[in-house]
Parts: structure tokens; sequence; C-alpha cells
């Protein structure tokens, strides 16, 4: 079965993110330390929902990226990794609220906290979780990453309030779009690359390139993540595949799709967003429209061009193996097929 | 029908909360303007949500203790006010988690949020109004109140989840159920007053007198609204009554009911609070037996010793109109029916 495959499409040296998990892997065993460390309460369900999402093989990007930016500043300390272990928790906390609030039932291959414990308690251990980071970001006491984080948090929470406005409406335009993967995911990204100049002391200029750097890239991955849902070569992300076709979730590939469609097409988006066509059969052919005008493709396309701003944006810094690591992570970004 | 009312029970003069009112008026108005400026955001659903709890005519005791604290502390700065809104924040924040936790229709004698605009921007504008409360703790700069403040929120998640699970477990005890309520109900109260000597820049001495007072006030508030759920010569206190009851919460009356009940008594309270007692005959039974144990009254005698401890909490500090309003509250807090 192996012997005859030909691929797809010519392979050149597919970007990894192997260099990136490299550079960061001595501090990523800090700040995993940290988490299982401070995701301990004397109430026993906190530790066993809250692990039940932190052991649950998530990629633990976000607090990489400020393991990974603290490299590219030259940091020598360890405020980093309380600092990403914050990161890490705030993320952790808007996931098991987004479970609550899609109701999934899936994500990175397992049945959801708020499947297997309730969504009372996968609420509430949500807001356990992002307390526990602000009182991280205070035991480390910079009010200027107090500040960066407190706000991202804001702005993700309002990213994702207009997600849910935008949710059906087969009106939703680009740049609403881009305004809300911006907030809703971006946001941290670039917050957790910008706290590691913070800590490194580095120049206004340079918390703002890695800044630029976490939001582009964040971009990307959200551009790439949206993609995948329709995207017949990508293997699942984990969580099931069709879930933002089934809750009229206006991605760039539906919005492509739509206005690239004519009179009929256009029609069965409408219904398709408005929940009317929500079967597996009305899923194959959203994807079959999808495919006819290459949208998976055009998303992948607009998260290169993300993507390679973040790369442009870290220009400022030496060049060496965190940079180049941060580098790889962008074309990983676009690239990845899971 | 006035002309003959017939007093229940011997009055006196009942505590009232008049005083503290008055005296944490004009404090108020600037908090409400802090309030109302910045639960604004460019999502028009956010203000739209936060205001139908926010301007629900909750009594805004918390950030109320804050401004009588700075008061009794001779405080003359405007420090205080955003910081009581970052309180308040954090009150509606879990006010709004508790609402689709506890899958509540009627707070404060409305339709709660989570009915008129859904489970999912509900939880979401929770969380927008939780890191809002970040954002003006960060913007007053101080890493004292921050620590104060983040402890006290996973504190009160910490609450929650337990409160979550004791639920239906009728062999819950009075020590559980003080450290529940002093989790989720008094460790804000407590925070809400401490800060106050904070930003008056009080000794470590009265910073625990503040936050004691708080505390012991927070409890007292708390067994009392637990008491009027199953108290017939108390008015609606907003929520839907009956409520804790159907839900198995439990709580001190229960408590006490199911220590003090007889072998068949016991019996109806382990199936009542497993949830196969919900019928208002079954409300009703559950309320004769309460009655007939005085467990209301015993619940309210508690709630007597935590006010009587708040009381003696502030005395290191001058008499005068703010002491005298504090300690009418707690007098107040023991007393209301409503």
């Amino acid at each position: 079965m192996s012997a005859e495959v030909v691929p797809i499409r010519p392979r050149g040296p597919e970007p990894s993110l192997t260099p990136m998990l490299a550079l960061t892997a001595p501090g990523m065993n800090s700040v995993n330390s940290v988490i299982l460390d401070r995701m301990q309460s004397q109430i026993p369900l906190i530790p066993a929902l809250a692990g039940h999402l932190i052991s649950g093989g998530g990629k633990r990007m976000r607090p990489m990226l400020t393991i990974a930016g603290a490299e590219l500043c030259g940091y020598q300390g360890d405020r980093h990794h309380k600092l990403a272990a914050a990161v890490e928790f705030i993320h952790t906390a808007t996931l098991l609220h987004d479970d609550v609030v899609d109701g999934s039932d899936l994500r990175r291959g397992k049945a959801t906290a708020n499947i297997v414990y309730g969504n009372p308690a996968t609420v509430l251990v949500g807001d356990f979780l992002f307390s526990r980071a602000f009182e991280l970001m205070v035991e480390d006491g910079s009010l200027k990453v107090l500040k960066i984080l407190s706000r991202a948090s804001a702005v993700i929470a309002e990213g994702e309030v207009d997600q849910l406005t935008a949710q059906r409406h087969i009106e939703t335009s680009e740049e609403r779009y881009l305004a809300i993967i911006g907030a809703k995911t971006a946001a941290l990204f670039a917050a957790a690359t910008r706290i590691a100049a913070v800590v490194a002391e580095k120049s206004e200029a340079e918390e703002r390139a890695l800044e630029d750097y976490g939001r582009n890239l964040g971009i990307a991955f959200q551009l790439v993540d949206d993609a995948m849902d329709y995207d017949s070569e990508s293997g699942e992300m984990g969580k099931g595949k069709g879930d933002d076709f089934r809750d009229g979730k206006m991605t760039l590939p539906v919005i492509l799709a739509y206005a690239r469609g004519d009179q009929e097409e256009r029609g069965f988006w409408q219904d398709a967003i408005a929940g009317f066509r929500t079967e597996d059969e009305d899923l194959a052919h959203a994807v079959e429209l999808i495919n006819r005008h290459d949208c998976v493709s055009a998303t992948r396309e607009r998260a290169r061009h993300f993507a390679q701003r973040a790369i442009d944006a870290i220009a400022c810094f030496p060049a060496g193996e965190a940079r180049a690591a941060m580098a790889e992570a962008a074309e990983f970004a676009v690239a990845r097929r899971y």
C-alpha cells in the first residue's frame, strides 16, 4: 500500500516545529512543572478536570512562544517560566469555556471536559485557572506584564462574544472575521511573545517586534485551523471535523466560497449557515463547493501572508537558532495538516 | 387592610442599611460611573448583557464595603473608586457564571441573563468583566491589591467547585458548609474591605481588622440568604424561592434539620437532596420540618455570631459615623427579611 504512493503535491523539505521544540525543551520542562504544581487545589475536582485538558496532549504553543521569545532576547533568568504557565492557564480557561459555549464533545481527539465533568464544573474550573494565572503574574510582580495579559484577556473575551454574534450570519465579511480571530486567538499569541521582551528588558521597539510576530503567527494559525475543518487532505485536528460547519461559524473558507459562488451556491450557504443543512451530505457538499473555488488553499495563502509578516517582524533580532526556529514555526503554521 | 396589622414579632428599632447607604452615597456615585464607563465595549452584546445584571438593582454591597472601609480609614483619595468597581465586576462575573452553573431563571426578581441572552454569551461576558476587573486593578497599580483580589478570585472559584461537589450530598457537615461559604462568598467581602485599608496605607493590623470584618460579614450575609430560601416570613430575595431545595444544595437550614430530625425525617431529606422530592408539596414539607426544628432561626443565630465578630473586629478604629454604619450593616445582615 505504501510503495506506490504518489505525492499529491511536490514536497520540498516540509517546515517543521522540531527546531522550535528543541529550542524550548529545557524551558518548557520548567513551565510544565509550574503548570502541574499550580493547577493543584485542595478541591480534588479542580486538578482532575484541569488535568483532563492540560494532560490532553496540546502543543502548548503559547507558552512555547514565550520561551522562544526569551531565547531570542538572550534572556538568562527564569521569570518567564511562571509567566508562560500563566499564559497557558489563560488559554486553558478559554478552551474550557469555549467547549461549554460551543457544546463541543471532542477536543484533540478526546471527550471534552464538559462531556466528562459537566458544564457547571467546567465553567468554574476555567474561572479558577484564570484566577490562578493572575496569581502567577502577581507573584512575578511586573505591572507591565499584568497590563499586557489583562488587556489580552479582555480582548479575547470580546473576540469570543463577537464570534458568537457573527455565528449563523452569512454576510460576515473577511474584515470582520480577521478582527474576530485577531482578538480571540492572536491577542494571546501577541501577549505571550511580547512579555518575553518585557522580562528581558528589551526596548519598546523589540517588544513591539515580538508582539507583531505573535499576532501575525496567531492569525496564521487560526486561518489554517479554520481551513483544516474543510480540508479533505488534512488529518483530524482533534476537534470533530465539520464542527464549524454545523455550528454555522463564519470562517474564511466559507466566506470565500460564498463570495465566489453563484446564486445557487449562495443559497446553499445561506441555508447551511442558518442551520438548515447539517447532515453529512451537506458537509460533503460544502467541502465540494469550497474545493471548487480553491478556498482551502486561498485560506492557506492568506495564512502565508501573515506568517511572512511574522517572520519579517523579528528581522531586527540577531540571526541564530532562536530566530530560525521561530521563522520555521511560522512556516509550519501555514503548511501543517493536523 | 393596613389598620389592623399585628406585628408577627415585637419590633425594636430594626437595624437598617440606611446609615451605610448615606455614608457611601458620594463614593458610590463615582463607583457607578466607573462601572458604567468600563462595562462598555465595541461589541454591543457586552454592555447589553452586562447591563442587564448590573442595572438589575443589586445592592452593590461589596463595592459599598470598599467605600465604607475607606471612610473608616479616613482615606481622602479616589483610588478606591476604580478598585470598588473592579470588585463589583468580579462579583458580577461570578453571578453570571453562577446562573449558568445553576441553570437559574430568576435573579433579583428578573429573568437571568442566561435566559435572555443564552448560556454562551453569559459565560463569555462573565469572562470579559473578570478581565476588565484586572485591567482596572492594573491601572491602579498596587501589586498588593492585585494579590489580594487575584487570591480572592481563585478562592471564590474553589468555593464554587466545592459547593458543586457537595451538592446532593446529604452528609455535608456544617464545617464543610462554612468552608464553602467562607470561600465562595466571604472571600470577596474580605478582599473588598481589606483593599480599603491598603489604599489608605494603614497598618497590617488595620488591614487584617477590615478583612476580618468583611469575612465575618460575608458569612453572616450568606447564612441569612440561605435561611431566607426556607423562611416563610421572608420576602422573595429575588431568586426563585426553593431553588436551593430543588438544586439539592446543602445549606445550613437543611444541615441542621437533617441533624435534628428523626429517622423518618432523615429519610425525607435523603430523598429530597438526592433529587427525588422536588414538587411544591415537598418544598412545603421541607419548610415545615425546618420550622419544626427552628432551623431558620438557628441559622440566623449563627449569622448573629459572625456579625458580632465583624463588629468587634473593627473596634480598633475610632468611633464615628463610618464605624457605626458598618456595625449597623452587620446587624442588618442578620435581621433582614429580603
